[in-house]
Protein backbone atom coordinates (compact mmCIF):
# COMPACT_ATOMS: atom_id res chain seq x y z
CA UNK A 1 0.00 0.00 0.00
CA UNK A 2 1.40 3.55 -1.20
CA UNK A 3 1.12 6.44 1.09
CA UNK A 4 2.09 8.96 -1.17
CA UNK A 5 -1.36 9.31 -2.62
CA UNK A 6 -3.44 12.93 -2.48
CA UNK A 7 -6.17 10.89 -0.52
CA UNK A 8 -5.31 9.82 3.13
CA UNK A 9 -5.48 6.88 4.61
CA UNK A 10 -8.26 5.85 6.87
CA UNK A 11 -8.59 3.85 10.37
CA UNK A 12 -11.85 2.60 11.09
CA UNK A 13 -13.81 3.49 14.51
CA UNK A 14 -12.67 1.61 17.07
CA UNK A 15 -9.77 0.02 15.15
CA UNK A 16 -5.97 0.29 14.71
CA UNK A 17 -2.89 0.30 12.30
CA UNK A 18 0.34 -0.25 11.54
CA UNK A 19 3.06 1.26 9.43
CA UNK A 20 6.60 2.73 8.95
CA UNK A 21 7.53 6.41 8.56
CA UNK A 22 11.11 7.67 7.21
CA UNK A 23 13.12 9.60 9.19
CA UNK A 24 12.37 13.29 7.37
CA UNK A 25 8.98 12.23 6.11
CA UNK A 26 5.54 14.04 8.03
CA UNK A 27 3.04 12.45 9.24
CA UNK A 28 -0.38 13.97 9.28
CA UNK A 29 -3.59 12.61 12.51
CA UNK A 30 -6.40 14.15 11.21
CA UNK A 31 -10.12 14.06 12.52
CA UNK A 32 -12.13 14.03 9.72
CA UNK A 33 -15.35 14.51 11.84
CA UNK A 34 -14.25 16.36 15.16
CA UNK A 35 -14.44 14.89 18.66
CA UNK A 36 -12.07 11.62 18.21
CA UNK A 37 -8.90 10.48 19.43
CA UNK A 38 -6.05 8.88 17.99
CA UNK A 39 -3.72 6.45 19.84
CA UNK A 40 0.02 7.48 18.63
CA UNK A 41 2.67 5.15 19.59
CA UNK A 42 6.29 5.31 17.81
CA UNK A 43 9.23 2.40 17.74
CA UNK A 44 12.50 2.92 16.98
CA UNK A 45 12.88 1.01 12.96
CA UNK A 46 16.39 -0.11 14.23
CA UNK A 47 15.74 -1.63 17.36
CA UNK A 48 12.36 -1.98 18.63
CA UNK A 49 13.26 -1.74 22.17
CA UNK A 50 13.70 1.83 21.74
CA UNK A 51 10.19 3.40 22.02
CA UNK A 52 8.12 6.71 22.47
CA UNK A 53 8.65 7.26 26.49
CA UNK A 54 5.93 9.71 28.13
CA UNK A 55 7.81 9.97 31.46
CA UNK A 56 11.16 11.39 29.38
CA UNK A 57 9.14 13.74 26.85
CA UNK A 58 7.50 15.63 29.69
CA UNK A 59 10.15 15.87 31.97
CA UNK A 60 12.35 17.64 29.16
CA UNK A 61 9.72 19.26 27.91
CA UNK A 62 8.22 21.28 31.38
CA UNK A 63 4.63 20.78 30.65
CA UNK A 64 2.26 18.03 30.62
CA UNK A 65 0.17 19.54 27.21
CA UNK A 66 2.51 19.73 24.00
CA UNK A 67 2.12 21.11 20.94
CA UNK A 68 4.23 22.88 18.34
CA UNK A 69 7.41 23.11 18.46
CA UNK A 70 7.64 20.00 21.07
CA UNK A 71 9.86 17.05 20.42
CA UNK A 72 8.82 13.61 21.63
CA UNK A 73 11.22 11.51 23.03
CA UNK A 74 12.09 7.36 23.21
CA UNK A 75 13.11 5.73 26.34
CA UNK A 76 16.43 6.61 25.39
CA UNK A 77 16.15 10.11 24.99
CA UNK A 78 16.13 10.70 21.36
CA UNK A 79 14.12 12.76 19.78
CA UNK A 80 11.49 10.55 17.74
CA UNK A 81 9.01 12.97 16.63
CA UNK A 82 8.28 17.01 16.31
CA UNK A 83 5.28 18.78 16.31
CA UNK A 84 5.84 20.87 13.40
CA UNK A 85 2.05 21.68 13.36
CA UNK A 86 -1.35 21.41 15.48
CA UNK A 87 -4.63 23.05 14.90
CA UNK A 88 -6.42 21.59 18.08
CA UNK A 89 -3.87 22.50 21.04
CA UNK A 90 -4.51 20.11 23.43
CA UNK A 91 -3.58 16.21 23.52
CA UNK A 92 -3.03 14.17 26.28
CA UNK A 93 0.43 11.98 27.37
CA UNK A 94 -0.69 11.01 30.98
CA UNK A 95 -2.43 8.02 30.15
CA UNK A 96 -2.09 4.69 28.91
CA UNK A 97 -3.99 3.22 25.61
CA UNK A 98 -7.60 2.10 26.61
CA UNK A 99 -7.97 -1.85 26.77
CA UNK A 100 -10.43 -4.62 28.25
CA UNK A 101 -9.37 -3.63 31.74
CA UNK A 102 -10.16 0.50 31.00
CA UNK A 103 -13.32 -1.12 30.28
CA UNK A 104 -14.16 -3.69 33.09
CA UNK A 105 -12.23 -1.17 36.10
CA UNK A 106 -13.79 2.27 34.19
CA UNK A 107 -17.38 1.53 32.73
CA UNK A 108 -20.03 -0.10 34.83
CA UNK A 109 -22.09 -0.88 31.46
CA UNK A 110 -20.16 -0.57 28.21
CA UNK A 111 -19.40 -4.13 26.77
CA UNK A 112 -15.71 -5.70 26.88
CA UNK A 113 -13.56 -4.41 23.97
CA UNK A 114 -9.84 -4.73 23.35
CA UNK A 115 -9.44 -0.83 23.04
CA UNK A 116 -6.55 1.00 21.69
CA UNK A 117 -4.17 -1.17 23.72
CA UNK A 118 -5.36 -4.31 22.07
CA UNK A 119 -5.95 -2.99 18.55
CA UNK A 120 -2.37 -1.70 19.11
CA UNK A 121 -1.03 -4.55 19.95
CA UNK A 122 -2.65 -6.39 17.38
CA UNK A 123 -1.13 -3.78 14.64
CA UNK A 124 2.27 -4.15 15.76
CA UNK A 125 2.99 -7.40 16.34
CA UNK A 126 4.02 -8.36 13.16
CA UNK A 127 6.42 -6.13 14.08
CA UNK A 128 7.85 -8.44 16.67
CA UNK A 129 6.29 -5.79 19.56
CA UNK A 130 4.72 -7.70 22.66
CA UNK A 131 1.99 -6.87 24.61
CA UNK A 132 3.51 -6.16 27.85
CA UNK A 133 5.54 -3.50 25.96
CA UNK A 134 3.22 -0.74 24.91
CA UNK A 135 3.65 2.04 27.51
CA UNK A 136 1.77 5.35 27.49
CA UNK A 137 0.91 6.61 23.87
CA UNK A 138 1.07 9.94 22.14
CA UNK A 139 -3.30 10.69 22.66
CA UNK A 140 -4.19 13.07 19.69
CA UNK A 141 -6.54 15.09 20.46
CA UNK A 142 -7.10 13.89 23.95
CA UNK A 143 -8.30 16.55 26.33
CA UNK A 144 -7.43 15.63 29.60
CA UNK A 145 -7.63 18.51 31.79
CA UNK A 146 -5.96 18.26 35.42
CA UNK A 147 -7.28 20.67 38.12
CA UNK A 148 -2.87 21.19 39.41
CA UNK A 149 -4.26 21.91 42.74
CA UNK A 150 -5.58 18.62 43.55
CA UNK A 151 -4.63 16.91 40.76
CA UNK A 152 -8.00 15.17 39.87
CA UNK A 153 -8.50 15.09 35.89
CA UNK A 154 -11.18 14.60 33.93
CA UNK A 155 -11.67 13.11 30.56
CA UNK A 156 -13.81 15.48 28.31
CA UNK A 157 -14.42 15.09 24.70
CA UNK A 158 -12.04 16.71 22.34
CA UNK A 159 -11.36 20.20 21.50
CA UNK A 160 -11.10 18.79 17.71
CA UNK A 161 -13.71 19.93 14.59
CA UNK A 162 -13.67 18.33 11.28
CA UNK A 163 -10.81 18.42 9.63
CA UNK A 164 -8.95 19.03 12.34
CA UNK A 165 -5.11 17.78 12.54
CA UNK A 166 -1.55 17.51 14.34
CA UNK A 167 1.50 17.23 12.31
CA UNK A 168 4.65 15.30 13.12
CA UNK A 169 7.92 15.42 11.58
CA UNK A 170 10.19 11.79 11.79
CA UNK A 171 13.35 11.98 13.41
CA UNK A 172 14.52 8.51 12.90
CA UNK A 173 13.00 5.79 11.12
CA UNK A 174 9.98 4.76 12.80
CA UNK A 175 7.40 1.66 13.15
CA UNK A 176 4.01 3.60 14.31
CA UNK A 177 0.67 2.49 15.46
CA UNK A 178 -2.26 4.70 15.52
CA UNK A 179 -5.69 4.10 16.44
CA UNK A 180 -9.49 5.18 16.48
CA UNK A 181 -9.85 5.16 20.14
CA UNK A 182 -12.36 3.07 21.81
CA UNK A 183 -13.18 4.52 24.42
CA UNK A 184 -16.18 6.06 25.16
CA UNK A 185 -15.86 8.79 27.45
CA UNK A 186 -12.10 9.82 25.10
CA UNK A 187 -14.20 10.57 22.47
CA UNK A 188 -17.73 12.47 23.26
CA UNK A 189 -20.07 9.14 23.26
CA UNK A 190 -19.40 8.13 19.73
CA UNK A 191 -16.90 6.05 17.50
CA UNK A 192 -15.52 7.69 14.68
CA UNK A 193 -12.41 7.19 11.76
CA UNK A 194 -9.15 8.83 12.17
CA UNK A 195 -7.57 9.75 8.78
CA UNK A 196 -3.49 10.08 8.20
CA UNK A 197 -1.27 10.65 5.95
CA UNK A 198 2.89 10.11 5.47
CA UNK A 199 4.50 12.52 2.98
CA UNK B 1 20.60 -10.16 54.45
CA UNK B 2 17.72 -10.09 56.76
CA UNK B 3 15.09 -7.33 56.15
CA UNK B 4 13.30 -8.59 59.03
CA UNK B 5 15.06 -6.50 61.89
CA UNK B 6 14.83 -3.45 63.84
CA UNK B 7 17.28 -1.45 61.85
CA UNK B 8 15.88 0.10 58.04
CA UNK B 9 18.23 -0.60 55.41
CA UNK B 10 20.00 2.41 53.88
CA UNK B 11 20.51 2.95 50.24
CA UNK B 12 23.88 5.41 50.36
CA UNK B 13 23.08 8.90 48.52
CA UNK B 14 23.08 8.84 44.84
CA UNK B 15 22.59 5.02 44.64
CA UNK B 16 20.15 2.60 44.40
CA UNK B 17 19.17 -1.23 45.53
CA UNK B 18 17.22 -4.33 44.71
CA UNK B 19 15.20 -6.75 46.62
CA UNK B 20 12.11 -8.83 46.90
CA UNK B 21 9.42 -8.06 48.46
CA UNK B 22 5.93 -10.85 49.16
CA UNK B 23 2.87 -10.51 48.77
CA UNK B 24 1.08 -9.21 51.94
CA UNK B 25 4.38 -7.58 53.31
CA UNK B 26 4.65 -3.65 54.26
CA UNK B 27 7.43 -1.56 52.53
CA UNK B 28 8.12 0.85 54.10
CA UNK B 29 10.40 4.18 52.54
CA UNK B 30 11.65 6.74 54.45
CA UNK B 31 13.69 10.16 54.26
CA UNK B 32 15.78 9.91 57.03
CA UNK B 33 17.18 13.61 56.75
CA UNK B 34 13.76 14.98 54.77
CA UNK B 35 14.00 16.54 51.39
CA UNK B 36 15.16 13.09 49.79
CA UNK B 37 13.39 12.06 46.88
CA UNK B 38 13.08 7.98 46.15
CA UNK B 39 12.49 6.19 43.08
CA UNK B 40 10.46 3.20 43.55
CA UNK B 41 9.84 1.06 41.04
CA UNK B 42 8.32 -2.96 40.99
CA UNK B 43 8.39 -5.95 38.70
CA UNK B 44 6.40 -9.35 39.13
CA UNK B 45 8.32 -11.94 40.41
CA UNK B 46 6.26 -14.35 38.34
CA UNK B 47 6.94 -12.58 34.97
CA UNK B 48 9.24 -9.81 34.56
CA UNK B 49 7.41 -8.22 31.97
CA UNK B 50 4.43 -7.57 33.98
CA UNK B 51 5.96 -3.81 35.52
CA UNK B 52 4.59 -0.65 37.31
CA UNK B 53 2.51 1.44 34.92
CA UNK B 54 1.78 5.00 35.47
CA UNK B 55 -0.42 5.69 32.77
CA UNK B 56 -2.67 2.65 33.92
CA UNK B 57 -2.38 4.33 37.53
CA UNK B 58 -3.26 7.80 37.13
CA UNK B 59 -6.09 6.63 34.45
CA UNK B 60 -7.48 4.30 37.39
CA UNK B 61 -7.21 6.95 39.78
CA UNK B 62 -8.04 9.86 38.22
CA UNK B 63 -5.79 11.61 40.11
CA UNK B 64 -2.08 12.45 39.30
CA UNK B 65 -1.20 12.98 42.83
CA UNK B 66 -1.72 9.67 45.09
CA UNK B 67 -1.30 9.12 48.33
CA UNK B 68 -3.00 6.56 51.11
CA UNK B 69 -5.96 4.66 49.62
CA UNK B 70 -4.29 4.39 46.35
CA UNK B 71 -2.97 0.92 44.54
CA UNK B 72 -0.15 1.27 42.00
CA UNK B 73 -0.96 -0.93 39.07
CA UNK B 74 1.22 -2.87 36.19
CA UNK B 75 0.61 -2.89 32.90
CA UNK B 76 -1.40 -6.01 33.11
CA UNK B 77 -4.27 -3.96 34.84
CA UNK B 78 -3.22 -5.59 38.06
CA UNK B 79 -2.65 -4.17 41.86
CA UNK B 80 0.91 -4.42 42.50
CA UNK B 81 1.02 -1.64 45.52
CA UNK B 82 -1.46 -0.05 47.76
CA UNK B 83 -0.45 2.82 49.49
CA UNK B 84 -1.40 2.35 53.43
CA UNK B 85 0.20 5.19 55.26
CA UNK B 86 1.70 8.57 53.85
CA UNK B 87 3.41 11.10 56.46
CA UNK B 88 3.72 13.80 53.25
CA UNK B 89 0.87 13.68 50.57
CA UNK B 90 3.27 14.71 47.40
CA UNK B 91 5.07 12.50 45.42
CA UNK B 92 5.77 12.41 41.62
CA UNK B 93 4.32 9.80 38.85
CA UNK B 94 4.88 11.77 35.72
CA UNK B 95 8.35 11.91 35.37
CA UNK B 96 10.98 8.91 34.44
CA UNK B 97 13.94 8.21 37.06
CA UNK B 98 16.94 11.14 36.06
CA UNK B 99 19.63 9.41 33.94
CA UNK B 100 22.80 10.21 31.92
CA UNK B 101 20.55 11.89 29.59
CA UNK B 102 18.83 14.09 32.12
CA UNK B 103 21.96 15.64 33.12
CA UNK B 104 22.66 16.52 29.10
CA UNK B 105 19.58 17.65 28.25
CA UNK B 106 18.61 19.82 32.23
CA UNK B 107 21.68 20.70 33.87
CA UNK B 108 24.13 23.13 32.28
CA UNK B 109 26.98 22.67 35.08
CA UNK B 110 26.33 19.31 36.22
CA UNK B 111 29.17 16.56 35.78
CA UNK B 112 27.32 13.65 34.20
CA UNK B 113 25.56 11.01 36.42
CA UNK B 114 24.45 7.33 35.88
CA UNK B 115 21.15 8.29 38.04
CA UNK B 116 18.17 6.76 39.43
CA UNK B 117 17.85 5.24 35.81
CA UNK B 118 21.44 4.01 35.40
CA UNK B 119 21.40 2.73 39.33
CA UNK B 120 17.76 0.99 38.55
CA UNK B 121 19.35 -1.02 35.96
CA UNK B 122 22.52 -1.83 37.78
CA UNK B 123 20.53 -2.98 40.72
CA UNK B 124 17.72 -4.93 38.60
CA UNK B 125 20.28 -6.55 36.04
CA UNK B 126 20.39 -9.36 37.82
CA UNK B 127 16.89 -10.26 38.16
CA UNK B 128 17.13 -10.14 33.94
CA UNK B 129 15.69 -7.05 33.73
CA UNK B 130 16.84 -4.72 30.87
CA UNK B 131 17.49 -1.04 30.58
CA UNK B 132 15.31 -0.38 27.80
CA UNK B 133 12.26 -2.06 30.00
CA UNK B 134 12.47 0.81 32.85
CA UNK B 135 9.62 2.64 32.94
CA UNK B 136 8.36 6.18 34.69
CA UNK B 137 9.21 5.14 38.35
CA UNK B 138 6.87 5.78 41.81
CA UNK B 139 9.21 8.71 42.55
CA UNK B 140 8.78 8.74 46.65
CA UNK B 141 8.66 12.65 47.88
CA UNK B 142 9.17 14.34 44.37
CA UNK B 143 7.51 17.42 44.42
CA UNK B 144 6.28 18.36 41.27
CA UNK B 145 3.43 20.54 41.16
CA UNK B 146 1.52 21.11 37.88
CA UNK B 147 -0.03 24.33 36.69
CA UNK B 148 -3.14 23.32 35.29
CA UNK B 149 -3.78 26.39 32.83
CA UNK B 150 -0.62 25.63 31.32
CA UNK B 151 0.23 22.42 31.69
CA UNK B 152 3.78 23.73 32.78
CA UNK B 153 5.29 22.28 36.05
CA UNK B 154 8.42 22.67 38.43
CA UNK B 155 10.92 20.37 40.29
CA UNK B 156 10.35 21.90 43.77
CA UNK B 157 12.71 20.49 47.31
CA UNK B 158 10.23 17.69 48.61
CA UNK B 159 8.02 18.31 51.28
CA UNK B 160 9.13 15.34 53.22
CA UNK B 161 10.97 16.27 56.86
CA UNK B 162 13.18 13.95 58.52
CA UNK B 163 11.60 10.61 59.57
CA UNK B 164 8.70 11.31 56.70
CA UNK B 165 7.59 7.96 55.32
CA UNK B 166 4.99 6.31 52.89
CA UNK B 167 4.30 2.89 53.69
CA UNK B 168 3.02 0.34 50.66
CA UNK B 169 1.45 -3.14 51.21
CA UNK B 170 2.45 -5.65 48.26
CA UNK B 171 -0.32 -7.33 46.42
CA UNK B 172 1.58 -9.74 44.68
CA UNK B 173 5.44 -11.01 45.03
CA UNK B 174 7.41 -8.30 43.39
CA UNK B 175 11.26 -7.46 42.38
CA UNK B 176 11.23 -3.80 43.81
CA UNK B 177 13.93 -1.52 42.44
CA UNK B 178 14.81 1.46 45.49
CA UNK B 179 16.77 4.85 44.80
CA UNK B 180 18.07 7.87 46.30
CA UNK B 181 17.56 10.12 43.96
CA UNK B 182 20.28 11.79 42.01
CA UNK B 183 19.04 14.70 40.49
CA UNK B 184 19.99 17.97 42.21
CA UNK B 185 16.81 20.06 41.41
CA UNK B 186 14.51 17.03 43.06
CA UNK B 187 16.40 17.21 46.32
CA UNK B 188 17.12 20.63 46.92
CA UNK B 189 20.50 20.79 45.79
CA UNK B 190 21.86 18.17 48.27
CA UNK B 191 22.36 14.30 47.80
CA UNK B 192 21.07 12.31 50.83
CA UNK B 193 20.43 8.48 51.68
CA UNK B 194 17.07 6.70 51.61
CA UNK B 195 15.90 3.83 54.35
CA UNK B 196 13.40 1.42 53.73
CA UNK B 197 12.00 -1.38 55.64
CA UNK B 198 10.50 -5.00 54.87
CA UNK B 199 8.09 -6.48 57.55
Amino acid sequence: MSHAHDHPSEIAPRSGAAFEVKAGQMLTVIDPLGGQVADLLTIAKADIREMLSSGRTLDYAERIYLTTGDKLYSNRSNVMLEIVEDTVGRHDFLLTPCSEATFRLCYDNEPPHRGCHGNLAAALAPYGIEDDAIPVAFNCFMNVPVDGVTGTFKVLPPLSKAGDRIVFRAEMDLIVGLTACSAPASNGGTFKPIHYEIR
